[in-house]
């Protein structure tokens, strides 16, 4: 069977970790990343030896690249029509214009948590709302917490219903290596409700959300507490069985030294995980307790790149590669070299 | 009337407050400070030109602070003879000591949070359960976040009964100029349910809390996230009402630049206030977002100073110095500048 | 003698100072303050009752300030009017502007070290170059850096002279309370030279100055080292005498519990000074070190605060209040409550 | 030919990275490494399939391993007798009492840089003084700011000669994922002269160095700045010329986006090198300045990894496996997949 072509727009962050999740898929072809100037990411690339070919997303930049020795393929527009489907990991506002393009040549695309809800026709989650994506041109997904959220919510949801969830973030500022952005021994709060809980609704309606979001000074992975009511009561030890089921979560104990995000980042980097990233969001099996029969627990949100498996499954919906939802997460998971799914 | 006659023991973060707030009471008289050795807020004591008497509590290192020229009035026996109570702001572990001395002596005393909680008689609160330590010998405070977060719940309790909390707390780690503990682009995670719920309950024997701890590296603030079960909904509006009336919480506005924990610490240097402190928690207006019927909001607590003003409240009813509750802590906030309270 | 007429541009994290520094002065008056909205700091000034007169720079906030009812006196053109010199502590570029209010009043002032060096008739420092502010109309400060920074030199040359510094600044990114700048996790290189080793050669032309910076994500006091090369070899003892002598720098040791920044910082609150600011640099005692004959140490710059005490020199330059540099901030020194200097 | 047998004491943060490199070396063979209990390094070594053979160096731990089914090869001891050398990268003070180990085995070791110089024959830097190494018995390397410090003065020492250096060295105080040492919105100074300038003095007695040790609240990478007298004049052309010969060097520019220690902890990871580490250090073209003479740049440490070069060329001389400095460097630059060096 032919793979399915991809191409990927913007190369920075999370483009740079598409990029890798979709040249791991053995159904997928990586046909080319496009950027619009030579960065320390496109630089890296060059060091590489340009295993993925690179497409200019602003030609008048290319006396920039060729300074460099960069080699260009071409440019987006070229990339696009190459394609079956865009994953596009631009800054906030520049999908919107970038969708111009792609429905030029007829080509689907995925957007990022950044763009309006407006640039898509539904707001994916790979393992909550797949069956909505299914054949649709234009998905957007969610953002790296609400994605992370998403997943230990819908786990509880499909075994016991949830009804009801209050969330806190302790949401990290800045990606290693970012100096654009950065806050310094302070904690900033937001306007409430957060962003993220409201949009857990709209992938979820059937639950009520809300939660209050904090700014604090560190670069890996946010923290989120999850108040959940959930239609009957669970134990600890119940909720335990249900994440170790999901792929996508990995339960950890502070016993075993796992203390906060930064033991998950360091324990991916020891796994030789390319980039040190980590797919699953972890759960700390003592933060586990019980407030009357609602339960509580925190997770942590690798925020560089818990949202890649979900963006390829969005193009496995989207082309309809597999019907069956869990059959396209597998496949998803498989690829990416996580374990299998236990069930659900 | 005789002022009353009051020592405190450790001249460390809290210590120093202590001595200060006292000293304000005007029905009161400070009769020394004690500590071991000549730290950085003696030295500044001295600089100061001691206004405060200093006793040695460590009589084997007197010539430490012969070197330095800082008289010592005398030592903690000395001092402990003087009073009519003590307030302990030692480390932990070292109230438990200090109790002894105190008993030999007939006198009274106030510890900290830090002490085990079988130093004391009863489980102290200044606005929650003044008449619990109405003649009491021993008292022991809660920790600053427990503090704080008593009086908010507290303040909401007298209105409408709570039934429930579930907290998160972002824990500052360490105080501006610390060096002997810290932490460094991480977020760590308590084993829950962290003691300040459970604490919480020894106070409010009638709420369930629970709650999730996780530590930040920063110095300014705690913030607590607090959502509260009600016996009946109240409104936004209402809730503010409830805190305003209340002179130990400062309700505040990000719109009007209040972004976090720091712009708090900010506020209360540019007001001019000793040592740059706050007694008030704050509350994010903007913060407060209904979960279904229950309330959610953040708070913000100034772990220097927050324990002042319930400290003088406990030295009004060991020595019954009032016995009424309205009265006492009415007193405690006007010697300390604070603003009237208007209501419960 | 009638007191010298001041008003303060800018109400921010210097101009407060400012404020605060000229009210002290016996033979100076602080006619008012201007700022341009209620910011956190202009509403901390109308909680403390509008202990200085409160001038529009905006005229067309007017509603923002009566919305709070905060009194106000006039408008920054009637402040200017009333007064015989400004300080000018706007937003960077502001200055430039407001000069030209200030010419068409045949009024002086003072800039601070972000307005460009045009803006001004000389480049000022109260110790090094304070016959050279005599007179002057327009004059303008050296950054908080480069302030500290000349301080600890200019006491070396006139002693002993220096011929050459090279200088490495760990430049604290923001202010306590700053949401609008920051950095997370990092170390920021400057290109070198740093403008502070530039502007030192603009004050102290003899002496050959380079040096790097590197920001650092605190908030508490640059840290500077200094290599300098004096034009005779001093030992430690010598230059610590030099420093002791000096009112605006104190000589601390970590043997003393003086860790680092953040231990200039508490110290300062537990002195009580107001804001808990200090004015004096510090210079770490077991930092100084021979490099061959030449000398090294490192010294603390509380960049909030260490300027005041040269604009206040600055303004007894401009209005020839004294001729002699050493009366001239001796006085200055005396009125904000320092030690004396012992010599040069 | 043979390959040599190597094994691993410590499986740490330098002990994993020892182990990686010493795979990848064609001519050595990694025997296994050794630790003391299911660290999370080592749960991670188990996850990943266990690459590497586990030797257990505290066998009453055993029960520890066989719980998580990690497979345990046999003893620290076993280890020992199986190779031809070890590298000791245990905690402080342990590598002293393996040396009883290794010694009566008749093996040879190399140390790091935290154990005390007694425990060896000579103090050790590959480039610097490897003919010094040249079949010794027990070497020590210096510490990872000393390593990476010593390869850019020697690099200019070899060249031109090098009188004097005088360093500021910005210390990271964490690793990413320490949880049991930090600091929190501090800087920290320490007794001048530091141990880097001392340390650098034992393999380098030619020169006169010394300098201030600064430490600072974040995780990725040390930054020094170095002044260094050079017998004669060199311009920032010739000095970069020097440095880009050199494969263990990497000069860097704040143009391309080279803004600080994390960007390079970022494109580490964006090379997709192994656990997102970097063997070079690198200099930023716009830090190089003259002071008169002399030449002043700053260098970025990436404290984890840069030592990993070293111990392999340790492993070299001890050995003799070659005889030739730039032989030795050269295959271990080759086979950790560094650029070649250009010349010296």
């Amino acid at each position: 069977m032919a793979k399915v072509k991809v191409g990927v727009a913007g190369y920075g962050v999370i483009g740079q970790r598409l990029a890798d999740g979709v040249a791991l898929q053995e159904d997928m072809e990586l046909v080319g990343v496009a950027d619009v100037a030579p960065t320390l990411a496109i630089r890296a690339l060059k060091e590489k030896g340009m295993p993925y070919k690179l497409y200019s997303a602003m030609p008048e930049n290319q006396q920039l690249f060729d300074k460099l020795n960069i080699p260009i393929a071409g440019t987006l527009e070229d990339l696009v029509q190459n394609v079956d489907i865009m994953l596009d990991a631009t800054s906030a506002g520049v999908g919107a214009k970038n969708k111009e393009l792609y429905k030029r040549y007829g080509k689907k695309a995925v957007f990022q948590g950044g763009e309006k809800n407006s640039v898509a026709d539904v707001f994916f989650h790979g393992y909550a709302n797949y069956e909505q994506g299914l054949g649709q041109d234009f998905l957007k997904l969610t953002s790296c917490n609400t994605t992370g959220l998403i997943r230990a919510v819908d786990c509880i949801d499909r075994k016991v219903g949830v009804e009801k969830v209050a969330i806190t973030i302790i949401r990290r500022v800045a990606d290693p290596g970012d100096y654009h952005r950065g806050l310094t021994n302070a904690l900033q709060v937001d306007k409430a409700p957060s962003h993220q809980a409201v949009d857990l609704m709209t992938i979820m309606p059937h639950i009520d959300a809300t939660g209050i979001l904090v700014h604090a000074p560190v670069t890996h992975g946010h923290i989120i507490t999850v108040l959940a009511k959930t239609k009957q009561k669970i134990s600890k030890e119940t909720l335990l069985e249900y994440f170790r089921e999901n792929a996508r979560i990995r339960v950890v104990r502070l016993e075993d030294g796992f203390l906060g995000n930064a033991s998950l980042f360091k324990y991916a980097r020891d796994l030789g995980n390319p980039r040190g990233d980590m797919y699953e969001i972890a759960v700390w099996e003592e933060s586990i307790v019980h407030s009357g029969d609602d339960i509580m627990f925190a997770i942590n949100i690798p925020q560089e790149s818990d949202v890649i498996p979900e963006n390829i499954d969005a193009i496995r919906a989207a082309l309809r590669m597999q019907n069956d939802r869990m059959e396209a997460v597998g496949l998803t998971n498989k690829y990416l070299g996580m374990r299998p799914n236990k069930g659900v």
